[in-house]
């Protein structure tokens, strides 16, 4: 146990105004940190970071990571403790139509960000990986599983990305939490099934269509049970690469989240189709179970179960649009 | 079993012109395929392309991987039945001075690929992977070890490439035989330690300096060896990604290499140095051994041993080389 979140440490946040960026942007501001963010608003949103943007801490840079020189000065002027790299293309069904889109935002984001932190000197990583580089594994999956062979781009790119941080953290004495995300529920989303069902049903209260045959069924974590988690890994482990699996320790079907929703939003006879395959689109996971008995070893434990994380999102999430009080 | 190397069959080999690329091409047309090459000779060599360029059956074309443009009009031109995609920086040293050589010519060349195997239907894909995606794992890595930290960046491009190919065989029907090399020896080497130590005897035949303590220790493959296994490998696998670690099932020093160069060349009184550390540079791996049973089992062995396979290679190289009668 070395590593500390210090007060007026001053870190990077990429990706900062999406949803699981702001909510970390948030927290660090709490802690007393100084916090830079860039994020280009492609899938972030100036609104989420609202609170912080009265926080004379906060920084927040607007461009697109690819621009390499305009993030080199970044790095030039400002002496970055640590990086949090989110950044990423989140819209895992376009990566397979748009192939330069997680290539470019997700992986190649990546690249330049290392290079930066290898030029300027910053030795300590971040890195929002992915469930998605195991593909289809089944169940119980643990850090150590190989082979990986992904089958979504954005897990690809993932693992790329992996593989690269892997090589600078070797050539350059960087060290990297590489915590492996699974699916993340909270207010301020993206993207994904909360985000689309209740969409869909504003649009429409009358029917829902579900992608796939509904009994997809996947670990829910909720948000800030995502960033205490995070902040534990980092306060915990000193290796010179630290990887976990992150998880809810119980699934929820889609079917049960459709239901949860339609509860919540107060409809009624809502009639529900299943387009009827195994799964939402081709790349997705139907089925997918992490192990995650390595950070619970480590002394940490999510404080809700799958469903309860959902509820509670989609409670925040409908209050956040208006449409609870 | 399924797959066959048919008369007339049209393939593309990438980097046919270098040291495994052209004896692959040798071989391909020997059996009677249709074989165009790319090659930008970075490292390749026409001299190696003598032979084929005498066979009607064999196209050059010479341009870069990176002029995707170049390479579309080919895919378009070409009806390809089969890809061999080789190219690749195989500089592992060069790769942690020059960041951008490992990412541009052997992880953005394979995405290349990929996309003009998707935009004009080409549905198999022999791609040459190596060992280096394991990082410095230990002893008898068989081909599902995981966690994947590659110390080189050569390691992490084809690891990238790897991850890249698993989507796009998902996402697009392809077949893809990954078939992760090991150290490969013969004559028209572009690299290596053999390559490297009859460079320096032949500029000064008093001494040798040896990087690392000459205790680093690994499988050398024969080039006729490695080219049969492909063979091998794609006739009798028919998965969509087919993957297999391919080694020697012995390892030779790299102090042995230095003494069997000298003894061959008839040098004597050299002076052996060792420049001391475990390892040749940052990201070399000093011993290595790979777990072969899975092609083992389907069939395939080894003609010679490690040390066998130097020692032909050295004789073949020194011939090549003019060296030797």
């Amino acid at each position: 146990m070395n590593s500390y979140l210090r007060k007026n440490t001053k870190v990077l946040v990429t990706g900062g105004a999406g949803f699981i960026g702001s909510h970390l942007v948030d927290k660090l501001l709490e802690v007393g940190l100084k916090v830079v963010c860039i994020d280009n608003f492609t899938l972030g949103n100036k609104k989420n970071l609202h609170k912080a943007l009265r926080n004379p801490n906060f920084k927040l840079c607007i461009f697109n990571l690819l621009e390499i020189q305009e993030l080199k000065k970044l790095f030039n002027k400002e002496s970055f403790d640590i990086v949090f790299h989110l950044a990423a293309n989140s819209n895992i069904q376009l990566g397979s139509v748009e192939l330069q889109t997680d290539y470019k935002n997700t992986f190649l984001t990546t690249f330049n960000v290392l290079n930066c932190m290898k030029e300027y000197n910053v030795k300590q990583l971040i890195f929002s990986s992915s469930s998605a580089i195991y593909g289809e594994a089944g169940e119980h999956i643990s850090e150590d599983y190989g082979p990986l062979f992904p089958i979504s781009f954005y897990g690809s790119a993932k693992l790329a990305s992996e593989a690269y941080i892997s090589a600078f953290c070797e050539n350059f004495s960087i060290n990297a939490w590489i915590i492996r995300f699974p699916n993340v529920v909270g207010d301020r989303l993206t993207h994904g099934v909360i985000y689309d069902f209740i969409n869909k049903l504003s649009k429409d209260p009358s029917g829902l269509q579900v992608l796939g045959d509904g009994n997809q069924r996947k670990p829910y974590l909720y948000i800030d049970d995502l960033l205490d988690a995070i902040f534990f890994i980092y306060q915990n482990t000193n290796k010179k690469i630290n990887y976990f699996n992150l998880a809810a320790k119980s699934t929820t079907s889609v079917q049960k989240i459709a239901e949860i929703i339609i509860e919540k939003m107060d409809l009624k006879n809502v009639d529900i189709k299943f387009t009827g395959s195994d799964r939402g689109w081709i790349g997705d996971v139907p089925r997918f179970s992490y192990d995650t008995t390595k950070i619970n070893n480590l002394g940490w434990e999510p404080s809700m179960t799958s469903d309860e994380a959902i509820i509670l999102a989609v409670q925040k999430e409908l209050t956040h649009r208006g449409l609870l009080e």
